[in-house]
């Protein structure tokens, strides 16, 4: 994952009548290396530059990145603010869903993604416990689609029974609780269409007693099968593939960071997070203050979540990544640049 | 998993001299899907129509389904009583294992189930710490098999290294402990063959002093591998595909229920369950009786068991289902409906 | 697992032109067996006898195993100890990364193994925390190597960015921290195949104040995919197939016994452990004094790692495997023998 990483080309080959696809990723490692192959059964092709996708500092003026990892990492949306004549604080939100936008996921590969507010992953929701959050759901795409969030809520409220048609509104509403680390995402059948063309964002339930000061931040671990085989071929952190590596995560040394982890990778059946030169608290779903354990490494299925809280006592770049090493070799991999 | 779901054909397709399976879950979404294809290598058939095998309500007949889920879910078996001189309570079982049964898990699909007590899962065994606990084992199948249990225990108890013939008998005999939530199952080898085929069940230790009273039921989550190319064709949760999704298991308003969760899902790495609308308390493996997590879901992998305890505040109907959505999709997805 | 285990032939069959190996395991189970087949992409064959590697009292004088089991699984490495003027205690260790032998992994099956220290897997290192611990680390092979620890160390410390070329030297030096169980492995892309070559060890950081006396022991998970075709043909605990099954480890009855568990396993993306008779209490990561959970099965991802505390009470032979049953069923399968 250091310097010359070159994700070499993706040659659709007929086998015995059928057409069978090779996705070969290389890595440069000063010696001479396997080729890693995935099989799968496709009819479509990609290639890749080996390029970052990169949607702000690209001189390529790329302006199609299915999200800008750099604004999306520590973007929390707390809605729009007001109080009920109870004195409860109402967060009103609008997400507009969408099945329609081609946009690249890593330079070269286009890839129709389904978004809530126009990316992948879609707006970070967060609000307090015992605040009433309600939002305005619109259809814009040309699918049924849903918000389905994972939280305590009235039934009518769960986006899993009733579907919102396209061109459909719906207003969800439900009191934010319990706190936690949530998230959200389509019910829409087929479940895994809905969610691995990207239909999800993670929802944060603060204390009423705040967590301490530190620096937040989210990360979604997705994927995408852009042959759809069932099998990802690109994986990530917060939406585009080696993105962090390219453009290190800057933290201050000495001071406490706070990750709020999503995994929402669809086709496999977990994901994993690496944490190098140091152990981080970890607190699953969020939903205690006192944390589980202390530990490097978090393993979770699809819809689980956690908080990693962590300082770093030494300056210097450490890496970041799934220790599922295919995950991590075919993008998932990124760095935090830890400042004096 | 509303409504008008269905179960599209497996076709045989004979590639390159060969022969490979595809299976399609197809599911109305009111718009285009498309099919999810999984490849096997197989040699068999199946076909099913769609309906959800019912085996006390169906206007078919229907009597040869594994097992009965409605009565599966809440009959824990406390075995024959008396008291031993030193005043311990003895608890005596009897269970008869075979594997010559053919009987439905869907609809059309019949399969050869290895069954102890003639069901899958096999029954709930249920005693209290310190009991002792006697089953009178009966192999009524061709084939050797054993009774292990996840528990303390001798070693000659254990069920691993002596195999019961066909026709012959055993006496497993041991203190029930440490409480919480285990299991038993088959340990002939190959165990992936004796596991997948049905012979399991779940194994209740409660505390002495016991756990607050509750709606207490038991969920097995397993599956079928009807073409014999080591993936499984179905999920369910207790026996049969899709069961409580047709038959929302009915409980009340503002109780408290307390769910046995083990998995014992073959060739799968890991199996996960997740709760709408509502959040529980975990108790992994049962034997604490403080919850290690709050969470809507929990991953295990086979063999691993929790306890989950958790009340609903407003009524309506919640899914609960895995959250790795192949599994969901091809039938491990019920309902609570939750009634004022 | 019992008696007449026999691992039978793998053939590279060719199909429409590529090759397809099917790998064939199979157990006398004294009833009709169906083979288990994993197929995979591969221009290798394999042979093995059906007989245990044993590296000490096998009577062909085999001495090429990749490592001795029984070496290994008590042997604590604590370095060549000092005194620095300010009291704190210096380790230093040597440790010799080559990638040129063949070595045995099974009778029969020779692979070409990435070692440290000559043996897969590396030795294992212990230090007390606040101890100084300094590696003279000497790359002996053909390929740029590094060591990554899992623990607390400075950036330059990480042997992530920075490979020793072949022939090069490099002095690891950080401050034992936390105290737990930890994991050291080549860090180096592709991490898959360095990984998979056997290039990892365990790394024990003991508390100031130790932890109460324990039989202690290593296991560490692994696998061989000796066909290069993604997926392993062998899974062990310490280094070769079945072998505690063949030579049980010997513990006392009513004495504590400690395991040091960690999964290095590539390809697969868990590994777990069951326990047969007993149940023990887990300290995830080893960061805690106090136990996560008292179970008698603990599953892990790659690079994770858990300390296992348990007593057994009666005497007699007791079996500890993957619950993965692929993985019991190819090599992850021991049986601790408890003496009066
Ligand atoms: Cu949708
Ligand atoms: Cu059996
Ligand atoms: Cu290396």
């Amino acid at each position: 994952m250091s310097g010359n990483m070159l994700l070499v080309a993706v040659m659709a080959v007929a086998v015995a009548g059928s057409v069978m696809a090779f996705s070969s990723v290389k890595m440069q490692a000063g010696a001479q290396n396997e080729d890693k192959m995935v099989a799968g059964h496709s009819t479509g092709i990609y290639r890749t530059t080996g390029d970052v996708l990169d949607p702000e500092h690209d001189s390529r003026q790329l302006s199609n990145a299915v999200v800008d990892p750099d604004k999306y990492l520590r973007e929390f949306n707390y809605g729009h603010v007001s109080k009920l004549p109870d004195g409860t604080t109402l967060r009103e939100f609008t997400i507009v869903a969408d099945d329609k936008r081609v946009m690249e996921v890593s330079p070269g590969v286009s890839y129709n993604v389904w978004t809530f507010n126009g990316t992948v992953p879609g707006p970070t929701i967060r609000a307090t416990e015992g605040d009433l959050v309600r939002i305005h759901f619109v259809n814009n795409g040309t699918l049924p689609h849903t918000m389905h969030f994972h939280s305590i809520h009235a039934a009518e409220m769960d986006g899993a029974f009733d579907q919102v048609a396209p061109g459909g509104r719906f207003i969800y509403e439900f009191t934010a609780e319990p706190f936690g680390l949530h998230l959200y995402h389509c019910h829409v059948q087929p479940l895994e269409e809905h969610i691995a063309h990207g239909l999800y964002g993670a929802y944060i339930v603060d204390p009423k007693g705040p967590r301490p000061p530190a620096d937040e931040m989210v990360m979604m671990m997705n994927g995408y099968d852009t042959d759809f085989d069932t099998e990802n071929n690109f994986y990530t952190v917060n939406g585009i593939p080696f993105y962090y590596m390219h453009h290190p995560i800057q933290i201050e040394k000495n001071q406490s960071v706070r990750v709020y982890l999503v995994n929402i990778l669809e086709f496999d059946q977990i994901n994993n997070f690496h944490l190098h030169g140091n152990l981080f608290h970890l607190y699953r779903t969020g939903t205690s203050l006192t944390p589980d354990e202390y530990a490097d490494m978090v393993t979770m299925s699809q819809g689980e979540r956690a908080i990693l809280e962590f300082t770093y006592k030494y300056p210097g770049q450490y890496m970041f990544h799934a220790h599922k090493t295919e995950f991590a070799e075919k993008g998932w991999t990124g760095a935090f640049l830890v400042r004096e």
